[in-house]
């Protein structure tokens, strides 16, 4: 560990896991809850999902999406990815002295559409002010409570031969905000910044022995998927052909010295499901816009044990690890 | 209102209110909600309190407390404010690029130590890393989730002769942070940051009768008072004399020229109750430790409707405003 905090702590990667691991969990770990996941299902009765986003993504504004559409989004698909039904969030904003009273708005107005299309409501908030200077303009926190109605989603429950969904391109969010920073033309790229939870309820309920879901956010696919399998017998062989990846992401990622598979995404989705659902479920994320390019991308091995491998176009096999360092800051 | 956010918009005072009723609720309002309150009274079957608030203190420590106990009290407290039991919470830290990690180990012990005093569990988490001078150290976001034990809890039951409780002395957090601010000596001076779940609840089971419940935090008894009597028929005479404020609040408010009804509190509640059930209440919180210098403050009148008006030790009648503008930046 470092004595300081540094921007890699906050990319998702090796060095954030690093940092729950050895300084966060000795301290607030609750055995009651079992394994980590984008949100917790609470060991009450009440069979409730929890969770919780800080957003500090820079620029506020980039195409396909804004911090406020992205506050929703990321808060919303963490729940979805557990297997609840999102129904109600908190809105905390910290402001910087001088943010413009028209951009804050623009936000909420984001915002508030971004709940409507996703069916859930605010109902708690919070605001605060911080110097110039001690802030970014605007960072949103927010927290969302769903009903659980899929239970028992876990990486635990892969199995050898179980099959990798992606519910579309790769790298689409994390290309374009980095673009956007840059200030260099965008062109066709846009973030995929959408809620998933209808897409991921109408899958629970066509395919029951889905195993687990997750978006990969910060640290991209590689990252989720390597926690997939981290510590187990099993490992995952992804095709590098199979993986959807747009030209226009392809093209920002050689010039930004990017990968997409290290890219965040905030509209998509990797699903482990047993074999034999497989088709039933690229069937059912196909039936929906945001899961028009889903695609079998992947096979769970017991070749190599713990690893995600990358099986190239060549023929070859290379070994991907989880993000190490700060590919990404600021992304979300 | 303005054409930026000025810091006055965060002070807990009117031009916070300005914010929340001009551009915030009429974008995230929800009328299932009805009134607002330090948090949401879930309107589905599950009678759930959700509630939110950033930390932003500054300095990170200060006698009393720090970042990490303050951000479970606030949210317990907020709860508890609402007849809620606090149950879990949600932790999201934001921390700026060079953090010593000795002091965020530091902030999360103490948060550790905060929880296993309320008898809360954080059961859900969020890290993430801003650049050095977007940040100021850490700012961390609890949202809490509780049951609802006691329903009702609103300014809109208070009747004519209601009497005005207060749990204890007013304006030592703010009092105490400003202090340690400035850098001058703190001599006895201390924040009361502490949970107040269990004195509320035992407060609630003893007088059924009690109209509403509020912790005055920023904006100051003054302020919460002014909220629970806004557009109604009805007034709040304080008495100057009964009002407990302790001799070094009192030197620390001269030095820096505050007042300790406008001084945030961090472990004080505010209750009205009927006028047959004063004593009975009175009684209640002086069973508590964190009660023993509760008193009867004020009455409330057919006088002075939607105002408080101070009696002061001369006889005088002061009417006190809502905090206008930013007496405490960065004070929770």
């Amino acid at each position: 560990m470092d004595d300081i905090i540094t921007l890699d702590y906050g990319s998702g990667g090796k060095k954030t896991s690093r940092l729950i691991e050895n300084s966060i969990l000795p301290r607030l770990n609750n055995p009651a809850l079992g394994e980590l996941g984008d949100g917790a299902i609470l060991p009450g009765a009440e069979r409730l999902v929890f969770s919780t986003d800080s957003f500090v993504v820079s620029p506020l504004f980039f195409p396909g999406g804004d911090i406020g559409k992205l506050a929703v989004c990321g808060t919303v698909n963490d729940i979805a990815m557990c297997g609840g039904e999102p129904l109600y969030l908190s809105c905390a904003l910290i402001m910087e002295e001088g943010l413009p009273m028209e951009t804050l708005e623009r936000v909420l107005d984001s915002l508030r559409d971004a709940c409507r299309a996703a069916g859930v409501q605010v109902v708690t908030g919070d605001t605060k002010v911080v110097e110039r200077g001690r802030g970014d303009q605007l960072y949103i926190n927010t927290a969302g409570i769903g009903r659980l109605r899929f239970p028992g989603l876990s990486p635990k429950n892969i199995r050898e031969g179980d099959r990798v969904l992606v519910s579309g391109s790769l790298g689409d969010h994390g290309a374009t905000v980095m673009l956007a920073r840059s200030g260099m033309a965008q062109g066709e790229l846009r973030s995929d910044c959408a809620p998933l939870h209808r897409m991921a309820a109408a899958l629970l309920e066509r395919c029951p022995g889905v195993r687990v879901l997750r978006d990969p956010t910060r640290g991209g696919a590689a990252t989720t998927l390597n926690e997939f399998v981290e510590g187990a017998e099993l490992g995952i062989e992804l095709e590098e052909a199979a993986v959807p990846v747009r030209p226009a992401v392809h093209a920002a990622c050689e010039l930004l010295g990017l990968d997409p598979l290290y890219c965040a995404n905030e509209g998509k989705l990797l699903a482990v499901v047993p074999p034999e659902e497989a088709e039933a479920a690229l069937e059912t994320l196909h039936s929906f816009p945001e899961g028009a390019e889903a695609a079998l991308i992947g096979t769970v091995t017991a070749k190599n044990p713990g690893r995600l491998v990358l099986r190239t176009r060549l023929g070859g096999g290379r070994v991907l690890q989880k993000l190490a360092g700060a590919q990404l800051p600021r992304i979300c």
